[in-house]
């Protein structure tokens, strides 16, 4: 194995749409834009607002229309929103404050595919083709294709790399040459580890060079900054993360956070990896998300404090 | 940087000392034997169970006499004591349940020396002589060389390498070839990180080949188990955790616990290092160390559990 770390890396902000979605209590749009507003002035480049998914299932996220009808908008900041089908993009594309680009979930478990989007993988896979028209038709680039349950997952278990890597290849196929700009793998519910990481990894550019590998990781079982090192050593660029690791899947019982973003940025910078993020006002972030919230959120950094020497 | 995983590791539990010591509250004797008790059938070979300072620096420990004496022997384990000098030394040795090795404690930050042991590196040094020659009187094995700080703190800011292992040399210098079996690298504040990491080790194993390193990782600013994983790739066989991640130090304000000894163990499973170590059992012992103190400890398998199939 060679170390590359990557020079940069681009960090996207989950933690608004993973942490309002996963809290039990609906918190009050107001109280979303707060955290959201301080996160845009961190340096962070990429926040992910919301999710545009039915309100009779996800009523945490009822208020989307209005969220983003409110976002203030921040110079170098793009405000994004989850959205996991055609109408959900329609959703999207309604608004005027969001950057909406190509996305499509897809899953390694299958049988995670059928608990959450009641659909076979050959059913998502056709949805992949007819939403990759759509994108087409509509001028939208497509970004990012992501992976769920990459890893393993409570219902098919251990997941493989090359099990993985067979579900990538048959969405390229579908796609015919119109390749999203990154596959995002997602250990959605902390089955991961390091090695896990490095060989799907490496595989994947091995195959695909053209396409950017992005990592999506939940801190289930303390793995989590773990598989963020082992990321960056295969050299990833994308990241995605939540300040104070707020969040979790309402649909995976026992699941945690992504990893925190402010953490993840500690790491880099100490690693001599650009964020762009300014940590002290992460930090101030993490402590805001925890008091909206009410209750003790994982992130290290925001309780450590940074490096500094007593005067 | 080549990988070169050990095939298994000895994982040495602090938790009751590093965790009894740093609460604000003080726990009742019979706290601290249920917590060891549990862990003493999880598997774990060597478990610190307090330490033998003065009662007035740290009314927490002041039970140390009586903790030891009702030790239950458990097959397989082996019960330790930190102790920082001679006085410290004769009270462990007057117990009988405890195995005692010879072992000294230095710190690569002077500032944080004087501020805690109030004592010049010198002086450290000289100690560090008669300590050695009063282990070989006692017919006691020199086991460990521990080295605080060894990354920085916040007395003295980012240490490097090269400064760590000048002490390391002088320390060596004093005890004219009589060496300990290892010198254990603390990240005492949380100033590590994964390439400091693997410096130290990778520069300690080629001046030192005849020694071992080990690692007492603290996990201040969410950099422990990446900082972990840095250990293992350099092929560390020994560290030091804590039970749920139970812990911080007294004089180390905004200290954290030690990276959380089940969160370890799970990582090395999942790359096939062999930990001795039931996780299920040790889960338990999580569980128990976080309603014995009453509050949260950032450990995550205990609420992720353990890798299952739904059945």
């Amino acid at each position: 194995m060679t170390t590359s770390y990557p020079k940069s890396v681009l960090l996207r902000e989950n933690g608004p749409r993973e942490g309002f979605q996963a809290l039990a209590a609906v918190h009050p749009t107001e109280t979303k834009l707060e955290l959201i507003d301080a996160l845009a002035q961190t340096g962070v480049r990429s926040i992910e607002v919301t999710s545009f998914v039915r309100a009779d299932r996800i009523p945490q996220l009822a208020d989307a229309e209005e969220l983003v009808a409110r976002l203030t908008p921040r110079t170098g900041v793009r405000y994004t929103a989850l959205y996991l089908n055609e109408r959900g993009l329609e959703r999207a594309l309604a608004s005027t404050t969001l950057e909406v680009g190509g996305f499509f979930l897809l899953a390694a478990s299958e049988a995670f595919l059928k608990h959450n989007q009641n659909r076979t993988l050959d059913q998502a896979l056709a949805e992949l083709a007819t939403m990759a028209e759509l994108f087409a038709a509509r001028n939208l680039p497509f970004e990012q294709l992501m992976i769920s349950t990459c890893f393993g997952d409570e219902y098919q278990g251990r997941i493989e790399c090359e099990a993985v890597l067979a579900i990538v290849a048959q969405a390229f196929q579908r796609l015919n040459g119109a390749l999203p700009a990154e596959v995002t793998f997602a250990d959605t519910t902390g089955w991961g580890n390091p090695e896990a990481v490095r060989r799907l990894i490496s595989e994947f550019r091995s195959r695909h060079p053209g396409v950017e590998p992005g990592l999506h990781l939940h801190d289930t079982r303390g793995t989590g900054m773990a598989n963020v090192l082992s990321g960056l050593q295969c050299g990833v660029e994308r990241f995605d993360a939540s300040v104070a690791g707020l969040g979790g899947c309402p649909f995976a019982p026992g699941a945690a956070g992504n990893v925190p973003t402010e953490d993840v940025a500690f790491l880099c910078e100490e690693l001599g990896i650009h964020t762009g993020v300014n940590l002290e006002k992460y930090i101030h972030c993490a402590t805001l998300a925890e008091k909206l919230v009410g209750v003790p959120l994982p992130g290290k950094l925001k309780q450590g404090g940074l490096l500094k020497v007593r005067s």
